[in-house]
């Protein structure tokens, strides 16, 4: 990649500057940020000072760039991240205090799982995981899951471009991914071993709003020791349950007799009950003012 | 505020978009986007049109608008936000554990405490605290903690133009945030009773970095019960210890004798140490690719 896209906008070639970073490349100089954007260092320098001055890119005293925290806060308000990932994380922690492993949340973008969260231990097995990250949707428990909400064609088409092969038993036909959507839709989990590691299982389940659509897929990352995954699925669907009922009280309009308080604000806040409260007043007394 | 300000790049005009945005206001139509934006309706919806197809933000069945999912992926690579929070939740869990109503973790931004992370009671005391909202460093027990690096000059200049108001207990003159800051000088911790709402009570420590910089405040929202604040600091300074070694161990270069697997990753994944290996493993390759 190099030189100028012609007819790319500004918005587009400043997001060329975000992209660069990356979670094994946290921390970039000019210089690297040039080669990995294909922008030629003074175009590369002079965005990088708009993103500065903007506070999307921070400066440090070695002179390095890093994403900057006004980046982190503008994600803070996008429902469909962290908005379901407040509202997972009190069921997620339970799974993670029975489990004990690795316990993940994802959503579906294009041909991968996005993950929103990840609670790990210490000594739990090697999983590929990081929030923020992706996986294709053909290589994990997770993926199973949001896979097993599309018609048969939509899956030719997602994999058209084919499968990355992370191991020798990761899918790379169509038809094995099929073969495990299929279970999926009949047994209502997604059992996957060692799909992305030799060492490690996924296993997981859907996450449904309040319209029996698939949302995201809850999943733990085990060891593939060929154990019957029963119990943790039984942990998992009650987890799932909890968030699914959770889900539905954020839908509810906040006039309606099922709303709890602070409804309005559910879908990206979920704290103790009487902070809702607190919340809801405030957001009446702003609705006021208005 | 209305009409476009002179001489205002792309970008800030873009950035005005996303600023209307709030956990308050999660969802919004184009005419609701250009009042809050203070720009026309037509300019409003071609930049919305061009954030849209960059995946910034995302247009809903009912014609209204959300943030997107980039963003919170382009977020997950901020080190001093997402990283700090991996390093920090397993320690948070353990805080949220034993005292059981809020536990947050704040980084300072000019004259605000940014909330990275908050773990939630159901029955927990009412707090204000959002993920990834602000509070005035003046009204909070992690701002006052926050506030203890900086010296006497930058209190002045930071509050030069007043405190905003949340009960009548929060400090409002410079010499009663002064008096807060020498206290957490000389205890080494915050006691912030009733500045934000009158139930609650904030109790926090410092976390230090490897140089021994403050780099965020670790805090508890509590009843605000006038108990001896003393066990509930122990608690946090366990964490905190705790979240301090994994950051020295995060910022030691990966080869240095006292650098753990994964050193290199640290500063923006906290996984299970054989995850920890592996990403060390693929980093490698992926470096003798480069």
């Amino acid at each position: 990649m190099s030189g100028t896209r012609t007819g790319e906008s500004m918005l587009s070639r400043h997001l060329r500057i975000l992209d660069v970073f990356g979670v094994d490349s946290a921390f970039l100089t000019l210089s690297q940020i040039s080669r990995r954007s294909g922008l030629p260092v003074s175009t590369a320098h002079r965005l990088l000072d708009e993103l500065e001055r903007e506070r999307l890119v921070e400066r440090l005293p070695d002179r390095s760039y890093r994403l900057g925290l006004r980046l982190w806060e503008l994600a803070a308000r996008t429902p469909g991240a962290l908005g379901l990932r407040e509202i997972a994380l009190p069921m997620m922690q339970g799974v993670q205090g029975a489990i004990r492993q690795h316990t993940q949340l994802g959503v579906r973008d294009g041909r991968d799982v996005v993950y929103l969260e990840r609670l790990s231990h210490r000594d739990a097995v090697v999983s590929a995981t990081v929030v923020g990250g992706r996986i294709s949707l053909a290589a994990s428990a997770i993926g199973h899951v949001l896979l097993s909400a599309l018609p048969e064609e939509a899956l030719a088409d997602l994999f058209a471009s084919g499968i990355p092969r992370y191991t020798k038993r990761t899918p790379q036909t169509l038809a094995e991914v099929a073969a495990a959507v299929t279970e999926v839709r009949a047994r209502g989990r997604a059992v996957a071993d060692g799909l992305v590691h030799p060492d490690a299982r996924g296993i997981a389940v859907p996450v449904r709003g309040p319209e029996g659509e698939i949302v995201a897929g809850l999943g733990v990352v085990v060891p593939n020791d060929g154990r019957d995954p029963g119990p943790v699925v039984a942990v998992l669907r009650r987890a799932a349950t909890g968030i699914e009922e959770s889900l539905r009280r954020a839908y509810v309009a906040p006039g309606h007799p099922h709303a709890l308080a602070g409804a309005r604000y559910r879908p990206l806040i979920n704290s103790s009950t009487s902070s809702m409260e607190y919340f809801d007043e405030r957001g009446r007394a702003g609705q006021d003012r208005e």
